[in-house]
């Protein structure tokens, strides 16, 4: 089960997306073996002092499986929806086909420093890097938390990061303000973390395909929620008194699966939680670095392989067993960010800058008026 | 205006998309200078009997400007949602970020015989092509009519690209039914030819983005408008006798503008399509070819420059205006889609495989009791 | 053996390239399997009557391997250099990793009507295509012969297609001014086909990798052969006395191998094809359509798999195996489009337009004065 | 003139690659306001001790005009001839088609530390940065100096960034192994940074264009200048005693234009110094991040323009001009890597691994054999 403080997720409020049933918790890490880890730094308050705080930032990290994959690679494809961003290691993936590295989530200025980290920790669990061995190719994606956080300061560290690898766990995932999601801004409302997953019915094989974002895209008229333009009625509730940053937007989706997969349909699928994103109202609006990763964790590639031919499992892209992965990349995604939406709640950050939770019993009202929640 | 017969469109029934205002005619035509020809043919009924009928098939084009594109073309950007379709002119697009030749939208195995006629049409109007000057680049998309058309007998020749041509004209776009979309279904339904358009506020400096869609994906209970699950409501309603063909969609989606916009950022465009397409409920299935092509009749490149620096006009790519457009191309995409659906009309075609037009009475009544239609 | 006349081909002259071992017969058809089929058209001689001649075209199909590539797809993967083309089936390679029809190579306006000559030769091997299953994804490729040919007569026809399809055979494979190459030029010399091929040591698996080029571009000073700049020299042999025509240019590379490889790698193989032309004197200049299509008919996709998983071979993409592939490519490339220059012969197209063929007495005088040579 | 030591560039040395003439002080720095800086860090010797030493690295960047380059941006396209590395910034460079930030060159295992420096030094000079504008697109790469270096120390710090900044200047460009250049290995050979020029005739409007390349790829036997394999024959010389590490290559490549270009043709532009680099020898091996950046300095687009539409530049692509300019780029991109070669002394590393500069001598004496050199 996801954590998320005292505010349901939008599933156990009576929101139900799409009509594939979820896996046990409801979370990416019901794709058996995914970890995920949080960070968070929430410190000071009052006017921005650049590069002193206010501090409200943090990092996450997803590991793709319990080994050690740099030695157990896994195959990745990636899709660039909207590619004002700053996300790392793209081209090696699309090169090579496979992640070799914990992905790291975190605020835009700080993909250097935690590139570095993701570094640092692929060294100390394998030595041989760079002196007997290949490098790594670290996976850092990133969005804005500009609005709330002191950017400038990059107060996310190496040690931060090897912190969020160390404490990556699997079952519980915490959504909402945590890690990477700790400054982030949904929809005019307080974003950051969510997850959800979605698991295919056994004659499809029973794979499960699970959703994390970092969500931090999106105007308030926007929000759409089960398809009803719940944002257009919330427009005027509690308007934000200080103005958006100029670049207002981002979000990162990673999604796991344990259905064997490579590399190009993993880029398919990647390209399918877009669609689950438009369901929630993005428009991928020109400011917003809008990335997804795809992994399967039911394919290792060794890093040194013992034979010359690999022999690789692959499903086969027929209509139903694919078509039922890709609607479960739309729905997982749609209701990840939902998710963070539902977990976030209010933060003040830097200049007294006030980002609002989603008012929960507004929304659900708004919901119940249009007939998709009872 | 569209023509669709006696049934609404979306908009004329109450089914408001988005929050844009559309232009004058809600059409692709909107944009000043488009123009768009359909070539209809419906021959036969009963028993299939391959290459010879029943006939439900035809083509459509789309002409970026009144004058020669060839001479003059436009800069124009593709994404390609899903690959499995067999779009004809993409890489010199990509390559030189124009086009140079109409549009064509037929049935699948038509492509070679309809690029052929572009050609045709190429040579009759400029002489020179391939003495004296260079080749031209036809542009030609598709999408599969294989349930109720004799596919295999490829009925569309050379002289009805030339027809249709001759036929295009502004203002009036017939849908539903007729060209590239006679014989063409969606989410279960009878689908075909569409098209809406957006215009920005002056401030944003009035532009008008305009789609047309050849709409042929989905199943019945994807069905979604206006944020309604309508399909999961109608699935029961009628249900077709036939089975489905294997590889059961595709859709091409043109997307004009008057905005002055270079390839790179009518890429960018295209991709927001693809968010147009998941509103209605589409997750990009396996077996569908979904193609965006967006082009900007504002900027005219010649086929012999007279200078040797051409200057260019394009937009600001600033958050307010390309948002703007960016909107418009969502929202004229899923108002397009929806329109092909209202004037759609049922249809027999071989081996007496039926397509019902979208019920329209039912349902208005779920959106209705949805609080989306009064 | 490649038949190439009374010419010899660049090895059996001496000119060795590279340090590879070629296979048995130097062709492309030395991976086992691999067909190849020419249709060569000539007729007529005179001034231009556009439509009707003087005809100088053909058209060239690659086979993948010796059954139905429709039920047994292979793995290929396409790199675009320069995209000045109007290839087809591109998009469909690169979204599902496989090819499904003979290739097809042909005179650039001739490209619809071959198109449809593959899909009528699926349609007769597989009845069933865009009736009970799904349609196929027709492969072709061109260069311009506008200096010699009517083009736009597009002389080639639909049964020409099946004629060369039925006409494939292993083994021999004529080289120069037959099928699709009759009227091409290559650095201002007569071009047209070429092969050659390279084959790994058994400790990296005896693979073979073979190539087959349609060589149409360049200009004379280019020219490059085992890094002598030959065309330098013969820069004011026998100049042209017609103009050029604008678009001067165009080279389609058939890669084919035995190694196990799936899309992503067969994409990065076709990559290093470039890195071969560049080793002839290629800049792959704005008019020329410059592209390269790598299959490996080692793996086989079944059309209707009876497992809702497969196992797929995949060779370790470590340095000295994949690096021996790579290197296998950037040589087989580089000598095909020398022996397409060795094999064609002089010929007088429309216009009394003449492509001279390459001097061999002149050009070998050069390579020994160069010590390249002996 | 570009500063080497006592060697000789290339050129100098009676190598004259290609037939255009370069600019006059044959580097990158001929395109006017183009400058670049260079930080060497060479400490210690002996034994590898990780994290400590020896080290045998540094940092170079290039500013791509004499301004403010995150107020005032330059088109840029990115080819990828081989992506295994770890580049950042080029997604957004493929989105928004500008560069906005100087452009760094490091060791593999320092990008996130010098990524985080670029940050910095775009803080300081746009204190907006991240507060009241949007954030800044670092552009770094690298390649592996493994053999030489103590790579996992990461010794490049922010404050070496901000130093090559500083000392960036027009004119002289230090060569071999300098900045990044610092550690690196090419053809077997010490490698590192090496660049050149080209300028086209006045009737082609006297463009320039500028490479400059880090260099650190391929196999000793590989080597090849202008046409010769002098890599064979220098196989056996002085053989190196320590065996390569696994990932053996890299190349990063940047190439600079007076002449006005945009994103699209850019990248078209990038795409040819591949074969510049194919003219050396290279087979862009496995292992080999091999990248290359274009930019043009004759178009700017402001940060915050005060039009809603821009006037671009952009030269006409037709075939003499663009031919002209695809010719610069091979040529440029081939003497820039061989500069590097002539350049690069002797260098002893980490664990007493040796890098040998090219035998001067011994090669000019095999080119002069070849006729090649006089």
């Amino acid at each position: 089960m996801a954590v998320s403080g005292s505010r349901p997720r939008a599933r156990e409020a009576g929101v139900v997306l799409g009509t594939l049933p979820p896996g046990p918790e409801n979370t990416i890490t019901d794709v058996a073996g995914v970890r995920v880890g949080h960070v968070t730094l929430i410190e000071g308050d009052g006017p921005l002092v650049p590069g002193q705080g206010p501090v409200r930032t943090g990092v996450t990290v997803i590991l793709p499986h319990e080994g050690n994959v740099f030695r157990e690679k896994v195959p990745a494809g990636i899709f660039v929806l909207n590619g004002f961003g700053k996300c790392l290691g793209q081209e090696q993936i699309d090169e090579l086909g496979v992640i070799e590295s914990p992905i790291a989530l975190t605020g835009t200025m700080n993909v250097g420093v935690v590139a570095d980290g993701l570094v640092e920790h692929a060294i100390r669990t394998n030595p041989d890097i760079g002196i007997t061995t290949s490098t790594v190719n670290p996976v850092v994606g990133e969005c804005s938390d500009a609005y709330l956080n002191d950017m400038q300061g990059r107060h996310v560290r190496q040690e931060h990061v090897l912190e969020a690898i160390a404490a990556a766990s699997p079952g519980l995932v915490a959504e909402g303000c945590v890690g990477a999601g700790t400054g982030m801004s949904l929809f005019g409302f307080k974003g950051g973390i969510g997850t959800a997953s979605r698991r295919l019915p056994e004659r499809l094989g029973g794979y499960t395909v699970g959703a994390l974002v970092l969500g931090n895209f999106g105007r308030r008229d926007q929000l759409t929620i089960a398809g009803v333009p719940v944002g257009r009625e919330l427009a005027g509730w509690r308007p934000d008194a200080a103005p958006e940053p100029p670049e207002s937007g981002s979000v990162m989706v990673i999604l796991a699966t344990d259905a064997p997969m490579l590399d190009r349909a993993l880029r398919r699928l990647a390209r399918r939680a877009a669609l689950g994103l438009a369901r929630t109202g993005s428009i991928a609006g020109h400011g917003s670095g809008d990335y997804i990763i795809a992994f399967s964790n039911a394919v290792r590639i060794p890093h040194e392989p013992s034979e010359r031919v690999l022999t690789l499992p692959h499903i086969v892209e027929d209509g139903a067993l694919i078509d039922g992965l890709f609607q479960a990349a739309v729905e997982a995604t749609e209701e990840a960010v939902i998710n963070a939406l539902f977990a976030a709640t209010t933060m003040t950050g830097r200049d007294g800058h006030v980002r609002y939770a989603l008012p929960l019993d507004e929304t659900l009202a708004i919901l119940r008026r249009a007939g998709v929640v009872r």
